[in-house]
């Protein structure tokens, strides 16, 4: 009898087993302390004992639903596995009882993907096997990803730590927006960053497709727009069913956006008869808001705008359409006496209401071919129907203003990375802050958010590098918990991914090199390229002020080669801030800081040789002179503060004049390690109040010395 | 009179300039000593004082015919121009009477380009104007790219300095083989190194289309071809169409490859009817000579391939068609009984005078579909008509016999760039060499060369850095004059031509850092950066020797991020050379010698941190020990010979043991500053004998010092 009963119990625990994902493979259940370079991090991750070795017999099994979308996600999984670990897996003819990695899968998940996807999955990392279960596709990409980033190795192979993981995000709504209509990106490059949107679990890719500088999608029905709008830099149609489809591979939906009525220059080169002016008009060559917008008194616009986007309804089979809608300010309106006379008529007070009506018929037609609508915050007016989605460039405010009165709405307020701030500053932006006064029935209108690439200052070689890595830390708020907050280690784990989004042939980290290279003719770049760690480009729109060009300017200087986010300066402020908190003996980090120093007097030599036979960069000249007086004060600063000199009475006005000529941008780029130097500056000069403060009182003292710089 | 005369002159002056390019732009005719980046360099080429200052109103006008494809190469010019000044050049706006271009075209030249192309130019280059004259646009296009490579720049600005040019090429097959049948590659590869051709003046781009590990192009009449045989991997016909016209903008003949009847497995994956064994075939993963074949004695298989071979010579425009031809062994053809039979039959004596037999039917089915035959040396067989043209893998000697035979051929022995020799090698290899005894009759039947990029052991992140730079010096050797053979110049402009490659999009230089942060998963490199600068990997086809893999494996390790041709190395002999030969004082670079040596002795513990923890560089562990052993043996011998000591008796022994050590490839890559080394090395232990030289006969001597070693 016990017997049986025990065999009983095996078959059942056997049947049971294969659902249960917790099915406690590792070797212990004590949770250990690890660090792992997962982003973003999981809802819930748990790590033990005990590793799945990684060797070439390695197989990747799909055990329950499988198509040819998830087995493509596993060739690519395997692929880069290959390429990290220099294995080549023989898959079908491995020999049986080795690692493996088993997808069980439970269903396709939606056919386009959809604002409802179930993204969840489950990971049990074992003995030797990694059990990943999910309910559909999507979710089993998502995990694939997860069990990417858990790679690891010591001297005696790779391997993957025991984990459990219970993962879906936070948010539904993910996205990443490129504008290619400022300037055009090639088929290629979209690509390339849709692999790295799905490695960090990104899941709407927001398409810019029209704008003043450019009309970027072929219409067969009105093939004006592209011919005459574009200059032949343009997708084809069945481009564009590629880059749907590469989207789809992945789990990403692509939203078009036809942004209209302003915005709109480049439809008026071919169709002049849809403006509220008469033309003729040409491409758009300059950034900056423009007047041309759609006529929106005349039913023949309409029946144009019915036509063409009832075309691009059946192009992109994403539910939802974005029409933009921002940034017009009516001025070809108010100059036409046509205009004028039908809102008279129809009693349209200002130009809000007459694209608020604009937006009514244009909602009619998105109705009809069955899309949503979207737009930017303008759309919000009193009589938009509640189905419709608002974008919101104004913030938490507006978006949760937008929620009470039951919009739905995203958040790109705070993830503009076209304007150069660091990742840390975006990485606190919550789509629902911890503070919301919203219910939790209104928090649902919230679906997520977008990160910005508007594409005025970006071109194929440098675009990717103002979108990553930064855009993986805003994901990781899109997707992990609220309580994801800590930045140091968001840095740190940030620095794995941007290695690891390389192989999906992400240029961020090496077309820095490139460019530079190009500036000098010369591949000896290590003087200039010492002084690309210490800059950034100017923050929000202050490049076009500091350095006037159009869109058709080469986007080969030096601010296009220098990138936001410097890791240098972050480091100095950490480190500056613990050699000032070790009063009074000033150890820590002294000699760090003082090679530091000395090494950037000592690049000046060989940076003015470089900068003088190299006209293109004769703009960051100034920038020599600055780090030389910087790295003279700091050097000086260090010295008085170890030897317990008190400086000359007007030493603190001198370095402070030079500092504060420091923080001016050249170029277009700015010093950001200035505010560290002046934090030595102040403390130097101040140093003879230690004798009057406590240790503790100093060290709170020590951040309040930065203070009066521009960063 | 007088005055009448001289008004006479001026007007038929007038009238004759502007036909004549040699127009005396510049303020004297003194030619001045200038040294160039120009490669190749052209037949003829002078520099006078003065120059042509590029500011942003530099316009480029053609001013005679002009047409499509004249002025995207045009628009490509200025954008490069624009990349490399950060100029934004205002062209159609720009003001009257400032600095221009005028391209100077008579005549379209070939509709598709063709052998017979005029591809000369002429360039003047005076005060304020560049002029460029040629005979057909292609011609224009190669002036282009000369203008380009003309581009100079001092603490005033950029500018053409003042010049003549008269340039043609000295060969008509200028070609680039490469072969995506082992491992395929984006269609975005073949454009970049498209322009990369173009850059350089090349002019054949050789599709190796189909091989045992790949069919790799859309056949309507037989899709099973690639269907069956690519892995989902081939160009559709509307990729091929559209890489032939980017060539064709650029000047460039396609000449596909159908490599028949050997290297033919993965035809048979689909038609297994077609060989000579009657299968079922699987595509090949590995490297080496297989033994299918196609069946060359059923009618079956000619009607197949009249049909097939007729749909590609309508998809490919050019009048030649390579039909492969090498490496069958027959092996397939001794087992099979019909074959025998057939052979017996017709009297076939052996299977070459079988595969000539049908080369002969072959050769009536391109004659047919009007394309001219070129196959590899073992095609030319007895009955060889003379319209065919041989491709020589075996060399010159092989090229004169066929030359005197009648037959056109081209060169690929000494340019096979996938077996990682030094540029230099390859740069002395000449078609004709100088000691030819062709007549100059004979002469005119060797076109040209290509060079060869096998695809075994290269993917789309790895085959620029296979092919650039080292292709720019195969170009000019079939380019520029017999006589340009001064190597050490080469190399100097080589490094410049390389920079100025990667503005087309190539990744030979920016991807070495890519792969080495993939093996450490951490952007810090720079030790293993240090030791990728001393090695490169093996020669010939030991690679897979010393690490088997297959055509699935990743192509990720040290090997593949490492280069050929290493600079360090190149250095260091020439350094070691002139130290030694600084006798008797050994001054000279005494101190840099001693720096490098330290470096590599101090780079130890921080490489093998680096290795340690990852598994995929294990390989290259006894590579550091070697380097180890290299650096403290050169700073012993350094020490001997600047302190005149006589080395301990056993010394130059055990130094040795270990330099042998340190010859042996590891990991399939090669320490190649061994040779310098161990040229100090036996100088320090010979250093009695100088006392015994003239010093001219210690310099004698010196050369000598490095014999024995692998290189």
């Amino acid at each position: 009898m016990k017997t049986r009963l025990l065999t009983v119990l095996l078959i059942v625990l056997t049947v049971l087993m294969p659902t249960n994902v917790f099915a406690q493979q590792q070797v212990s259940d004590v949770v250990i302390k690890y660090q792992h370079n997962l982003m973003p991090v999981p809802s819930f991750v748990e790590f033990y004992d005990g590793k799945v070795p990684i060797t070439d017999s390695l197989k990747v099994v799909a055990s329950k639903y499988t198509d040819a979308r998830l087995q493509s996600g596993i060739d690519r999984f395997l692929k880069r596995l290959q390429g990290r670990t220099g294995l080549t897996f023989a898959q079908a003819s491995a020999p049986e009882g080795t690692s493996m990695v088993e997808v069980r899968c439970a269903k396709p998940g939606e056919a386009i993907p959809a604002l409802d996807e179930d993204e969840s999955y489950e990971l049990d990392i074992g003995l030797s096997k990694v059990l990943l279960a999910a309910p559909t596709v999507v979710g089993a990409l998502r995990g694939l990803e997860t069990v990417l980033q858990l790679l690891t190795s010591n001297r005696d192979g790779y391997y993957f730590p025991a984990a459990k993981v219970k993962d879906q995000p936070r948010f539904r709504w993910r996205g990443l927006l490129i504008d290619i209509g400022r300037h055009y990106e090639p088929p290629e490059v979209l690509k390339r960053n849709l692999d790295a949107m799905a490695a960090v679990k990104l899941n709407v890719f927001h398409w810019h497709l029209t704008e003043d500088q450019g009309f970027r999608i072929e219409s067969k029905k009105f093939p004006k727009l592209h011919q005459m709008g574009s200059d032949g830099l343009f997708y084809t149609q069945e481009q564009a069913k590629e880059i749907i489809e590469y989207a789809r591979q992945r789990g990403i939906r692509v939203v078009p956006e036809f942004d209209i009525p302003g915005h709109s220059t480049s439809w008026l080169v071919g169709h002049p008869e849809l403006g509220s002016a008469p033309g003729p008009y040409t491409i758009e060559r300059h950034a900056g808001i423009f007047e041309p917008a759609l006529d929106p008194t005349r039913d023949e616009v309409y029946k144009f705008l019915d036509t063409f986007l009832g075309e691009m309804a059946t192009l992109f089979p994403d539910a939802y359409m974005h029409i933009g809608g921002d940034e017009n300010e009516g001025k070809q309106w108010d100059r036409n006496p046509t205009i004028q006379a039908f809102m008279k008529e129809k009693g349209i007070p200002n130009n809000h209401a007459l694209q608020a009506y604009f937006n009514q018929r244009l909602l009619k037609i998105l109705e009809k071919h069955k899309k949503k609508m979207i737009g930017w915050d303008e759309i919000l007016q009193p009589e938009l129907p509640k189905n419709a989605v608002i974008h919101s460039w104004r913030g938490t405010a507006a978006l949760a203003d937008a929620a009470r009165k039951g919009y739905d709405g995203i958040l790109s307020n705070g993830y503009y990375i076209d304007l150069s701030y660091p990742t840390s500053q975006h990485y606190v932006v919550d789509p629902i802050p911890a503070d919301t006064t919203l219910t939790l029935e209104e928090q649902k209108h919230i679906l997520g958010g977008e990160a910005t690439m508007w594409g005025e200052y970006v071109g194929p070689e440098t675009i990717d590098s103002r979108i990553w890595p930064r855009t993986a830390a805003i994901a990781e708020r899109l997707w992990s918990p609220q309580t994801t907050t800590d930045v140091d280690d968001m840095y740190r784990r940030l620095t794995v991914v941007s290695v690891q989004l390389e192989e999906l042939g992400l240029t961020h980290e090496r077309n820095v090199d490139v460019l530079l290279r190009r500036l000098t003719n010369s591949k000896d770049i290590a003087p200039l390229k010492l002084l690309a760690s210490l800059v950034e480009p100017v923050k929000e729109y202050r490049r076009g002020d500091q350095r006037p060009s159009t869109m058709l300017s080469p986007l080969t200087g030096f601010v296009d080669a220098v990138r936001p986010d410097s890791e240098v300066a972050r480091r100095l402020r950490k480190t500056v801030d613990e050699f000032l908190s070790d009063a009074p003996r000033f150890q820590l980090h002294a000699t760090d800081l003082e090679r530091t120093f000395k090494e950037w007097r000592d690049n000046q030599l060989a940076l003015a040789a470089v900068v003088d036979r190299s006209p293109a960069l004769h703009e960051v000249k100034p920038l020599a002179t600055d780090v030389r007086n910087l790295s003279e004060a700091g050097l000086e600063a260090l010295e008085l503060i170890r030897s317990r000199q008190t400086p000359a009475p007007d030493w603190l006005q001198a370095k402070s004049t030079l500092l504060t000529e420091a923080t001016k941008p050249k170029g277009a780029v700015e010093l950001v390690v200035v505010t560290s130097v002046r934090q030595l500056v102040t403390a130097a000069a101040e140093l003879p109040q230690l004798k009057t403060m406590s240790t503790a009182e100093w060290k709170k003292h020590v951040s309040t010395l930065a203070s009066g710089s521009a960063r």
